[in-house]
């Protein structure tokens, strides 16, 4: 029998998908184990594996395919998904001249170079000749994207990382929080002030740390059979579902924020690992959305981790890894990690503040792509959010206020809605998980976490990109995406004791 | 100025480098990073990207540049042999049907997969059938690069690793050896069955080793910016110029194999990073040939570091690491790392024996490829030749025979004569280095290889590809390869004192 023009485009796709793999392992090793004097030698190597993978996607051969398996009998639900997903991802390579796509890399990496160092000393002002030029490729790619799949510049970049939404959705979504959150953080922030918090007081050793780190990690179900745990600047979760790498960093003065930075990469990591492994190298078998992708770091982190349940269990091995402290209670070492205070940095923020940054970063990215806003009032724009929305302000701080992320010197418009669409999908899923397992918290308190893994994996990882996220969210919990469940936990967690 | 034909193939060939240089960080991630699970799907990548490579090799593109940029004028001698070295590889490629291809690499993994389990049972019946498969492809694979290089198919297996010489010249060279080696092998073991050698005691830890082995790294001038030392099963050096991964292995009972080792693969490291850097992606700047890569670390490992003025500078390093022992006298050090001992395994072998343990699978190989012997009685000629040329049996005895190497089970045949030959070039090339420096000795007992680190840069590593081996070490040493340094260098080590 002849092998169908669709079963043809699976082994063709099949190989992109191990190029993508070869390239995280790549990019993996740069951040965790390459020595510097190698960062052309990569650069040049990733380079050309990217543009190798584009000539792959671009291909007649991909089109012919397309075209022939679209009229094909006999696909189930699954390949009629996966076909879509790769015809989308298709359509959105195809329509970038090579040209482009070289000078968007070039340009971003060049970018992303100088701000690593330009951040460190506040320097707007050099930053923003290299940023203006990103951000007119990244619009233009935006563009060509957006026309090619019948979307608005700044849609086409959205769905990107958050396929299914747009920005009025998004708009409205938003608008509830924004609405919602700033009295909810009033209320915490005065019932928090007479809260007697015990700084936990180290050094704590590095090795002991990681023996943490990795106790909650097994315990949390990572399977290291298919992934291992490093040491890298910024933490990660890349690789893939056989070959999970994940990374943490770590500090003698102080333990929890690996400790949780470990929780929130094996959310992403149990994701990756679960996912159906006879789908492994098709898109409709990976991680489309990243939407999906942080709201399984965050359910493990916010939801799971960041409760009393699970200090009953993190309390005896914290005491077992470190010498007794009085800072080392169930209840202490709660407040610690559920402490609400505005800041200026996102990736510090707790999950009430959260929220506020990500609808900050969105409003402005509206504006720069509707015109409304010149890069250069970038900076007076970022400040007049913080002061009005965190009442902080960055006036001349640059290091900490607009140029604190790396998503936009590297391109990546459009990515921030993702993480708050996930926190608040972790809160949706995670109360439905709650009411068919109410006894999750005893569960959790003897850090038994075979049922919630069980369970995620059957509704989450093995479904993945098979159903669009409102259609999956819809099913699972009865309503696509709102604020609700995010609100009620908050209330629960802050406002209730 | 339009971009020349050559320019382009230079660019074109470039991107190949590149993506062999990804190959090479993947292959080393799966020794030395990899979690088990991932097998699979690292075989798939590596499996793609060798897919792509050879695509790009073979281009209509390829051939098209290649056959203009032979008429064009200007071209220096380096950009003569570029073209030649890139063409003989499209030669090499483009003769190889990609079923063939990819029936080869299917075969030697899975024959050198089942082959670790198999040696390890001393099982050579289960291993003949996957044994002779790889035979039958590779022996394919040969006779068409052979036709489309007007060579013999064993010369053509010669020539990928020792490019330059053929069956005739090794016959040659190797039967001056068999001739000489084995009286000098009597009268060396002979004279040492009376000398004390004290054993270290163990255990050594292996924190210590490491820091000695780096301690050692440095002062050979490995650098550490664009290099790393690790741990793997099987210790080997590979990465890029600018990214050297160089492995070991450490067991806490004894430390100088590890550190031999490391030495070994310094050799190795120091002439990769000592590639001249305009060069880097094109084949004339690359390392072409084994005999003179295994010349590099055998010159480090063999002539610097196991003499006696190696160890002046070892022992107060070894005594500073561990704790002081009646072993490490610098006689005692010495002693140890230059016993002669005939043995089964030839990772293991001294540098007086060695030579056999390669002239045996040698005359195995051409009487295999000839025809005249067949697959199903090689142990038994493995045995007769280890018995005529070691004194050993190995009737029965599988794993420490026939089955010892990886080299045959991954399809690497006609690459052995490449360790003898390198070792012979080795000798030849220090011959001329100590007489330009004839204060060598001395230097090296202070720990002090700069002087040897430049010439070998100047005359060999940033040489590397620009001349054929031959005509480099008749430039350098007045002749091209022959024994007579070796066997002085034998007599010189073992029988003058």
């Amino acid at each position: 029998m002849a092998i169908s023009k669709y079963q043809q485009l699976k082994k063709y796709y099949a190989r992109i998908s191990h190029l993508q793999y070869a390239q995280r392992i790549l990019m993996w090793d740069e951040a965790v184990m390459m020595p510097e004097g190698a960062q052309m030698s990569r650069a040049h190597a990733l380079a050309s594996l990217n543009r190798v993978m584009h000539g792959l996607l671009t291909g007649k051969h991909m089109k012919t395919l397309i075209d022939h398996a679209r009229h094909e009998d006999g696909l189930d639900s699954w390949d009629v998904t996966n076909l879509r997903l790769i015809e989308r991802k298709y359509l959105r390579s195809v329509c970038l001249p090579s040209r482009l796509a070289e000078e968007t890399t070039r340009a971003t990496i060049q970018c992303e170079q100088a701000w690593r160092k330009l951040r460190s000393e506040n320097n707007w002002d050099d930053f923003l000749p290299l940023f203006k030029k990103v951000f007119k490729l990244i619009r233009e790619t935006a563009d060509r994207e957006g026309q090619a799949l019948g979307l608005s510049t700044y849609d086409a970049l959205l769905d990107l990382y958050a396929p299914g939404f747009n920005q009025s959705q998004i708009d409205q979504i938003f608008s509830r929080l924004k609405q919602a959150l700033p009295p909810l953080m009033k209320q915490i922030t005065h019932s928090q002030q007479n809260e007697q918090v015990i700084l936990p007081a180290g050094p704590f050793n590095i090795a002991r740390q990681k023996e943490l780190g990795l106790t909650v990690m097994k315990a949390l179900l990572f399977d290291f059979n298919r992934g291992r745990l490093d040491v890298s600047h910024h933490p990660f979760c890349s690789g893939g579902p056989s070959d999970v790498r994940m990374t943490t960093r770590y500090t003698d003065h102080e333990f929890l924020s690996s400790l949780f930075g470990i929780c929130h990469e094996t959310g992403h990591a149990l994701y990756e690992q679960g996912l159906p492994s006879a789908w492994v190298d098709q898109p409709v078998g990976q991680i489309d959305s990243m939407v999906m992708h942080e709201s399984q770091s965050l359910l493990i982190e916010m939801e799971v981790c960041r409760s009393l349940s699970f200090m009953t269990y993190l309390q005896p091995l914290i005491a077992r890894f470190f010498e007794e402290q009085t800072a080392f209670t169930r209840e202490n070492l709660f407040r610690l990690v559920t402490r609400v205070k505005p800041g200026y940095i996102r990736v510090d923020a707790d999950e009430a503040t959260y929220p506020m940054h990500i609808i900050l970063r969105y409003e402005l990215e509206k504006a720069l792509f509707s015109g409304e806003l010149p890069l250069d009032e970038l900076p007076s724009a970022w400040n007049e959010l913080m002061v009005n929305y965190l009442g902080l302000s960055t006036a001349d701080n640059f290091k900490n206020g607009v140029m604190q992320d790396v998503h936009w010197p590297s391109g990546a418009f459009g990515y921030f809605p993702a993480y708050t669409l996930g926190r608040l999908m972790a809160a949706q899923v995670f109360e439905t998980f709650k009411m068919t397992y109410p006894n999750f918290n005893a569960e959790a308190e003897r850090g038994s976490f075979g049922q919630l893994h069980g369970w995620l994996n059957e509704n989450i990882y093995q479904s993945t990109s098979s159903l669009p996220v409102h259609d999956l969210l819809s099913r699972l919990t009865g309503k696509p995406l709102d604020a609700d469940a995010f609100l009620d936990h908050i209330q629960e967690r802050y406002l209730k004791s």
